[in-house]
This record gives C-alpha cells, sequence and structure tokens, in this order.
C-alpha cells in the first residue's frame, strides 16, 4: 500500500535525516527527522535503527497522525515515532520535528535545567530559554511511553501552538533536545543552534556571567530575523544567477 | 602455518579497526580490536604499533584461546591481546573485544571514577554505571601484567557473564576504556557510545545536576533495545531494495 | 547599475566569506565578512542570509561608505552591513571587517569579558587583550542598532585608528566579535586567531593561573611580527617556485 | 649554494610539517617542525610564515648547527630556528624538533604548570611530568630572545641528554610546547601525544582525582614501549605484503 503525500515532502525529509550527521550531530544510527503533511493526515519519519550511510528514499515510514499507524513503508518507524506524532497533533503550526542526542543540550536536558538566553545568538532565533520538562512518572513510562515524552513538552508549553512558535525547542529531561520547525529542514536547523547555544552557554557559564543580556538587546535580535517587522535573509535563499 | 577461522571474521576486525581512526577514537596507532571465533578456540587481532593507514588483511594476528599463542600471522599481536584473552576466557557471551584511549573515557579512567548513568543516551547501552577497577598492585604489574589488567575488570564483575552483558564496558584505574560485545564490531560501537557518554558527564557534571535520572525511566530506555520485549530496530539493518 | 571597485576586491571578499566555514567559524550561514575600496567610497559584502555552499560573486553587495546605500547588487546585504560601515568610516587603516559567532569568542562576549592576555599566541598578534563593550543602551537599540553596535566599539576605542591597529578586534557585549585588518583575508585572519586565544584563555582560566605573562615577553613577540624591527615572515607569502 | 643533506632528510621534514595542520595541531602558519644531519652539521627547518597549502620542498631552508647561518634556501627559516639550534647542539640525542601552539599545551604553558603524569597514555610516551619552564628574563627576551627560548628548557633539564630522552617535551612558560625524538616524524608525534595527554589532564582535573596513578603501573607502561626490555610494536612497522 502506498500513501501519497505532497511532492517532495519525502526528499526532504531525507536529506534533512542525511544532513544529522553531516553537521556532526549524530552518533552511530541515533537522532532522527519527520516531516508533515497535514492535508493528507500523515508524516514521513526515519526508520528505527537503519545507518545513515544505508538510509535511502525507500526505507522512509509514512505514519498517521491520527492513530500513528503505518500507512506506507516496510520498515519499524523510529521509536521515537509517537513523540513526533504527539507534537504534530498539539501544535498545529508545527511542518517538521527533529530528535538528536547532540553532547551540550544532552548535558542540560540531564542537569535537568533550561538553556538560558546569554546573548544574540540565542535571541536571533528562540524567543526566551530553551524550556526543561520535568521527569516523566513511573506510570508514563510503563504506557504510551513516548507518546507521554511529547506529552510532558506539550504541558510543559500549556499546549499554547505561539509559545511553540517563539520558542521551536525543549529539552526532555534526563533525555535530549526536540526541536520542530515549519519544515523538516527547520527543525534540523533549530537542532543545530539548540546545540551551538548549548556549547557557547556551557562556557559562558564556566565564565561567571555578572550580567543577563538586556531584554531590549534580545528582542531586537528576535524581531529582525522574526514577524512583521524582519528584516534578515532575502526573498529567497539565493537567486538564480 | 595458517589457522582456519570462521568466514568473514578477519574482515570484520579488519573493518573494525579501520573504524577506530574514522570515528575519531584513535591517536596515531592508539587502540585494537578482536574478534572471536570460539568453534576453533582461537581469536584475530590488530598487530602492535603498525599506522592504520597501513593496515590490512594480512597483517591481522591470531591468537589461541587456551594458552595466547600466535597460530597464525607474521606479525607481533597487539601489546593488549593478552587483555582480550582473558576477557573472552570469563566471559563466553562476549565476540569481540575493543580497547581504546578515547579522551573522555581515559579521564574518568585516570581519576579513577565510574561513568554515571545520567540519562537515556547511557541507559539506551549500558544498564548501570561503566565501572573503574581499582588500581592492579605492584605484583599484577611485574608478572603477566596485560593478563591481570583482564583480570581486574572480570574480579570487578564477579565473573559474571550475565553483568558483563548489561553493561558490555568497563574503565581501567588509570589507563582507560576496554568494550565488549557479541562481535567486533558491536564491541566497537560500545567503545564509541561509552566515550560519548563520558564526553556528555562530564559536561553534565559541570553544571550541578541537581536531580538523579529516575530508575522507571533509565529501565524502560534499557529494555525497549535489549530484551525480550525490545522494539528498536529493523530485523534487518537496511533491507536490500 | 555597477559600482566600479579595484581589481581583485570582489574574488577577495567572496574567499574570505568562503573560507569561514572552511575554518570552523560558521553555523548555517552565520558570520560574514567585507573588503572596502577607499578611493571609490564604497565596500562589498556578503548578502543577508544566503548559504555558504550557494554563494558566488554575483550575490556580493556593495555599499557606499558615506550613506549605506547599496550602489550594486540583486540582494539585501548582511544585516551587520551597517556595523561594518561604521568601522571603516572611524578607522581609516581598516581594509576589511569580519563578523562571527565563534563559540568560544561569544562566551567572553556572553559574559561581557575581555580576552585576557595570557600568552605569545595572543600577544603574537594583539598588543592588548581583546576588550569587550559596555551593553548597548535601550535607545541604542531602537534606532539605527547595527550602526550603532558599530559606534560602542568605535567609542570604546576611543575612536582611535591606532587602538584598532595594535588590537584589530573587539567583543560586543552578549552578542560576539568583530575583527578587522588591511584587507578582507587579514580580519578573516583575526578572527580565527581571536577565536583560537579565546580558547586557549578558557582552558588556562580552568587551571588558576598563578602568574601573569611578563611584559617584555608580551612586546617581544608582539614587536617581531609587527611595527619596524619585524622579523617574522617572509617578503612574500611563498616564491612561486 | 647548495649544502648537501643524507638523502630523505628534507623529504621527511617537508612531510612532518605537512602533517601538522592534518593532525588539527595548527591555526594558520602556526607551527614547524625541524630534522638535523649531524654528519654534515647541519638542520633542514619550515621557512617563516609560509602557509601549509603553499609548502614545498624547495621552501626548506638549511641551517648551520654552529652559528645559525643558512646555508641553503632562499626564504628566511622559521622565527623559532634559534630555539631549534639551540636545543640540537644541548642534546645530542636528538633527531628532530616540533614546535607548535596546540591548544591545550599551550594553556598549561600559560598556566605555568606541569602536564601531570595521570595515567598510562602519559606514561607509554613520556617517563615523568612534561615540565614548564620559568618566565625569562627580560635581558633573555631583549637579546638572543629565541636562543634563550631553548636555553630555559636545557637549563631546566640540566643539560642532560638522558633527561631530554626520557620525557622528550617541554612547556615553555606562557609560550607553548617544544617536542623533540631521534627524527622530526618522531618529534611531531610526541607534539601529538602531548596535546593528547593535556587535553585528558584537564578533563581528569575536572573530575578531581583522589588518587594519583602508582609508580609501578607507570613504570611497566614505560618500560614496555622504551629501553631493553620494549615489546611494544613490529620491528618493522608495516611489511610489504
Amino acid at each position: 500500500m502506498t500513501a501519497h503525500v505532497r511532492d517532495g515532502l519525502r526528499q526532504e525529509v531525507l536529506d534533512a535525516n542525511l544532513a544529522i550527521p553531516q553537521v556532526g550531530l549524530a552518533t552511530l544510527t541515533w537522532g532522527n527527522v519527520s516531516g508533515v503533511d497535514r492535508e493528507a493526515g500523515v508524516f514521513v519519519i526515519k526508520p528505527s535503527g537503519v545507518p545513515y550511510e544505508d538510509l535511502v528514499l525507500d526505507h522512509l515510514v509514512t505514519v498517521r497522525l491520527s492513530d500513528g499507524a503505518v500507512v506506507d513503508g516496510d520498515l519499524r518507524p523510529s521509536t521515537d515515532t509517537e513523540t513526533h506524532r504527539c507534537l504534530y497533533r498539539a501544535f498545529p503550526s508545527i511542518g517538521g520535528v527533529t530528535h538528536t542526542h547532540s553532547t551540550h543540550a544532552v548535558a542540560f536536558a540531564q542537569a535537568r535545567r533550561d538553556i538560558p538566553v546569554l546573548g544574540t545568538t540565542h535571541a536571533d532565533t528562540f524567543n526566551g530559554p530553551i524550556p526543561c520538562t520535568p521527569d516523566l512518572t513511573a506510570d508514563q513510562c510503563v504506557k504510551d511511553y513516548e507518546y507521554n515524552t511529547g506529552r510532558v513538552i506539550v504541558d510543559m508549553l500549556d499546549g499554547d501552538d505561539q509559545k511553540a512558535v517563539e520558542v521551536p525547542a525543549a529539552l526532555v529531561a534526563h533525555h535530549g533536545p526536540f526541536t520542530w520547525g515549519t519544515t523538516a529542514r527547520k527543525s534540523l536547523e533549530h537542532a543545530i543552534i539548540c546545540e551551538a547555544v548549548a556549547d557557547i552557554a556551557l562556557h559562558t557559564m564556566a565564565l561567571s556571567p555578572t550580567a543577563p543580556p538586556p531584554p531590549h538587546l534580545l528582542n531586537r535580535h528576535y524581531t529582525r530575523k522574526h514577524g512583521p517587522d524582519a528584516y534578515y535573509g532575502n526573498p529567497t535563499p539565493a537567486p538564480a544567477l
């Protein structure tokens, strides 16, 4: 059985998954990216435990948003599939989700600390700290564990889509980062930036900062890249020349 | 004289050794991987001090499990050969052994501290801390030093094969990590993960964690990848398409 | 409309920008280099938000020094363009400017600390600490934010061109490093060195140094590479052979 | 004028210099390796300030041991040439010298601390701590600065060739590491290992070790690789097969 998804989605999801090791965020088979087709009511995700060097388009798995059923693909989807599904269902503006075990972001998650806003590198993308969830309860770990992993994120954000838009990343306690965006590619970019700001934050905290950044500076940086007055970038990423 | 070993073992051992520098765990000629053929009563291991860029199949050395005699190969085997042999003899479920001097795992060994379980990245592979042995005594260093290096690991695990299965890694005090698995490749993967979790643990400890991970979370992650209820991965790593 | 700039400037600016990811100082599209043509009264800079892998000569934007008007190019220039322009106008000896978000230099900026002179690696290039600006005020963030970012650097150096020559780098508080030099290439080299000395300084400070370097040592290193008695390097970087 | 040196020396020196950036120990043009021909009374060294990507055999400079005169080559030799010459003259067993500004070794030098022996990774190569010199005096910095840089190393080792053999590395205070060996290649390997053990030592010290390694363990590791009872490696690095 083949489920039809919009043109280009499968290739975009494949490319974003293959980029994880290229940008240095993967150890072995760790990490996964998915992308959603809201109209078709499905999302496309990496299969479980397939080495990146072997991964091809036909390995991708299509999963139904409503109940998590596999509707296309011969392989088992990522074990984290239900976490992705939970996030898609809670936040309508999300088009892609990425999960990694990147070193510095996981360190914050393991310490159960938010990644604080310490400068413009963070504020350019995230309009506030990247929050860390509380621990899952024993009950949440026994049944529907992966779906519940999404639920603790959703609960932390009060199920508020706007919060998910303004800070498109969260740390699951003692686990690691989940990031999202309007597309699979965007969710991957947020994973890259989440790791970069965690790395810089660790060094900053070692230097014992004496002054938090002024809110007007952070706000300026967030708004120059996001919202109606944004002036960063170019209409198309790179014009054909 | 040529000792016959099962098909594919020599290539697997060569590939696993060549992967050490590719995954960034080697400085110069440091590190070695071996794989065992239980039926033939021998294991195949990297020769001592040969640069990875020169290493070819014919350099590999075959060693007898019962007495450590070289039964095939023109070169001297790794100086760590007797440590490998000791581990194979103590733990029947081991099919491959890897030794590296990877930076963060060695730091824990030099500090004579276990690598603690701080999150799911660790619990996905290791069902408990990666333990660090006590120092070898002066006597243990004088005679059969390398075999005794294996013995302190075996003693620490009470010679219990099940313990070796659940936590397939150990740190030798002031020395470094030894890891093992059902195959040479698996033992290498455990070396990669051992280094990754040591790196993340160091950062986590710098952030002063206030809460250890809940046991139910760790257990969930270990059991979803290991044992009768495991549901991670796919039957074959990647189907031919 | 095409503005004429001196031969080779555009290629030099392109090469310096393309070198940013090659030397590991870029995440995604972050970072930018420009080079000036004083005679033509313009500078050439990277466009905003174009991925490095897509960047070609025709993407570069030429900006007028006197008023910041774009005089050549179809794309929007880097959002940091006005900061570059401010530095060119204040310091006549500057021929190129580089901005990055390199990890360790940003950590110092986020901690609002100068990068101290801890050894000859620093003194070879910078004749004093790399200073960190105070925070921009709310007013400075509202209007002409990017130009004001340059202004806080200029003010910190008392608008003194000689100071800009002796320490060709500055950190903007809670933001990151700006470096400059006689050419675009030189400004990039200073960005590389700024990041390297920040990295080493962080490790040095972790070791709790008990003795600052003696001034006569630092002076010797700075003067052997700079000024009338310099004897480092060769007349031409590498003779044609 | 052409000075004859023994066959292969120039190629060996070129290869060792080109390896510096390949093994990640170089920033820009930093670092240099030389190799000596005792019979001819000269050594061959990298020219000053030539980018590694441009460096070819004809750039190398031959310098006379007795007085430092350039006897072959069109370029100015490395500014550190006199330091190399001082070491060759003091220690007859040295065949090659390497100088780098590698991150972690420089951090120890800047903190003016020895790199302590914390485990077998260190003891495999260095039979004791890698010592850090005192600061050069103002007088030592004014006249013959580079030769005096070698002299503080020689004085620290009491001009004792045997000490130079047992610990083939030293840190110059607030500057960085100099390493040596029987050949140019060996001096480079010691630079690589010096950086690796400095990196691991920094992490170990962050973990607050409670127990120094036992001397019998360190001694065993040093002697299994060095001296009459060594049994590491193979007669030739890799046999032709």
